[in-house]
């Protein structure tokens, strides 16, 4: 599918060298996965690309740093390198998923304020929840990193928030990753992987209707239209649909 | 107009009495001015109460404090009174108005990141640009006031930026006041006045058009139908135009 040397295979993208040093080729698959269960959502990769270099390079404008660099092709995306802090910064505004099972808030309850969670990016481990003192005792990130990463998920969480409910959908959680970027001797947090419904929770202001990922995990079906429609909502459908390419253009 | 006292008459609201201590009822006139150039936008005040209502519900929501309360009727809300800092804080994220003007940039120039001014808020000198040494020194405002002032400016700016890019809008700069709230010994900052086209620059995303106050400033036309596709935008236009209403119901 393409000459590049891949260098990672994940759940939901493929990463593979990138044309410079530094850089890296992001795939975005159709695959799907939760806990056991696998699937494959047609369009989804395309899509996933086409929101998250949106999102990324809105986020970028307003001054989160970001791993973005351009999209390269329907499915393909070319990210600086970056090297990943192994802590999933959840960021959640109303109860649902794991934390409405653990704390038993009904889904759907306004929390009285956004709440942070980190998450300890290990598949074999389950991604444990852990607090700052195991992140910073077991060396995954400093006091500093920590700090960066709390305040632009802070920040990533109010942009989102209000573009989101611009277009009519509710921010409900969100997943992200962030990486260490050298510049010379010069270090910065920088947001990386990916932001798509694959890791928002995005319901329909009016209805309620879920328009994200927990379609796939629910077993609620209208999976692929689900994530169609909120790139419609932002105004980046690719005409005539997600559609794909056969064979991603190279740069080598 | 209303039975209550009337303690403040500004260029764009009145003041009066609230209905218990400790709270006041903003009237939003349809009066607008501009130096020395005065108008009249019919029905600008019912569409910027129910904006400023709408926008101010939505920061509380993230956890922004605001002086709002509740809506009374058409033209009227109910707000806690607040002991106004005189400092009027702007936010830019595109050079426009005076920023053009002063540095001689070309309106519509991508800013490289956003921009906070402070403009000491008198009408009689002409609400000068004022710098943070002249805030603490007069005693306007201590720097943990203004610590505070500019990190809530900052998350006002990434939520609106985001819930108006949404609707098709860009967010070019805007202007917010702050108040000192105290609730028995303990004081806080909160948003104050209103937020609406009246001190938003809004400009359609595809373009340009200019949808606030700059069509009365610049004699573009079309004004009230301009605050009015901003309330349409936001999903918040009451059906069948702003309407208007002849006697306010009161509340003493
Ligand atoms: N800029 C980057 N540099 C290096 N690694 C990245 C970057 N962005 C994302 N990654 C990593 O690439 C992988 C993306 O593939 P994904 O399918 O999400 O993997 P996983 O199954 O590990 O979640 C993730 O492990 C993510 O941490
Ligand atoms: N919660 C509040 N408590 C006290 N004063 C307020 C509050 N909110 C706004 N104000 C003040 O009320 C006035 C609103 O009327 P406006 O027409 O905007 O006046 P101005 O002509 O002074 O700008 C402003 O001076 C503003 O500072
Ligand atoms: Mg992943
Ligand atoms: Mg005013």
């Amino acid at each position: 599918m393409s000459r590049r040397r891949r260098i990672y295979e994940g759940k939901a993208k493929d990463l593979f060298e990138g044309p410079e040093p530094g850089t890296l080729v992001q795939y975005f698959k159709d695959d799907t996965s939760h806990e056991h269960k696998k699937g494959v959502i047609t369009g989804k990769g395309v899509l996933n690309n086409r929101i998250s270099e949106y999102l990324m390079t809105r986020l970028g404008e307003m001054g989160v740093p970001t791993h973005f660099v351009r999209r390269l092709n329907m499915r393909e995306q070319l990210v600086r390198e970056v090297e990943i802090i192994p802590v999933e910064v959840v960021v959640r505004n109303v109860a649902a998923g794991s934390l409405s099972k653990r704390f038993g808030i009904p889904e759907g309850t306004q929390l009285p304020r956004s709440i942070i969670e980190f998450y300890y990016k290990s598949d074999e481990l389950g991604c444990p929840m852990v607090s700052e003192e195991h992140i910073t005792a077991f060396g995954w990130a400093g006091p500093q990193d920590l700090d960066d990463m709390l305040s632009l998920s802070l920040r990533i969480n109010d942009y989102l928030s209000g573009l989101f409910l611009g277009t009519g959908l509710k921010l409900v959680d969100f997943k992200v990753e962030f990486g260490r970027l050298w510049d010379n001797d010069e270090m910065r947090i920088v947001l990386a992987d990916e932001i798509s419904p694959d890791n928002c929770r995005l319901w329909d202001i009016k209805t309620n209707e879920k328009l994200d990922k927990d379609r796939f995990r629910q077993d609620l079906g209208k999976v692929e239209e689900a994530y169609q429609e909120v790139a419609r909502r932002l105004g980046i459908l690719p005409e005539g649909g997600p559609g794909d390419v056969k064979a991603p253009k190279l740069m080598q």
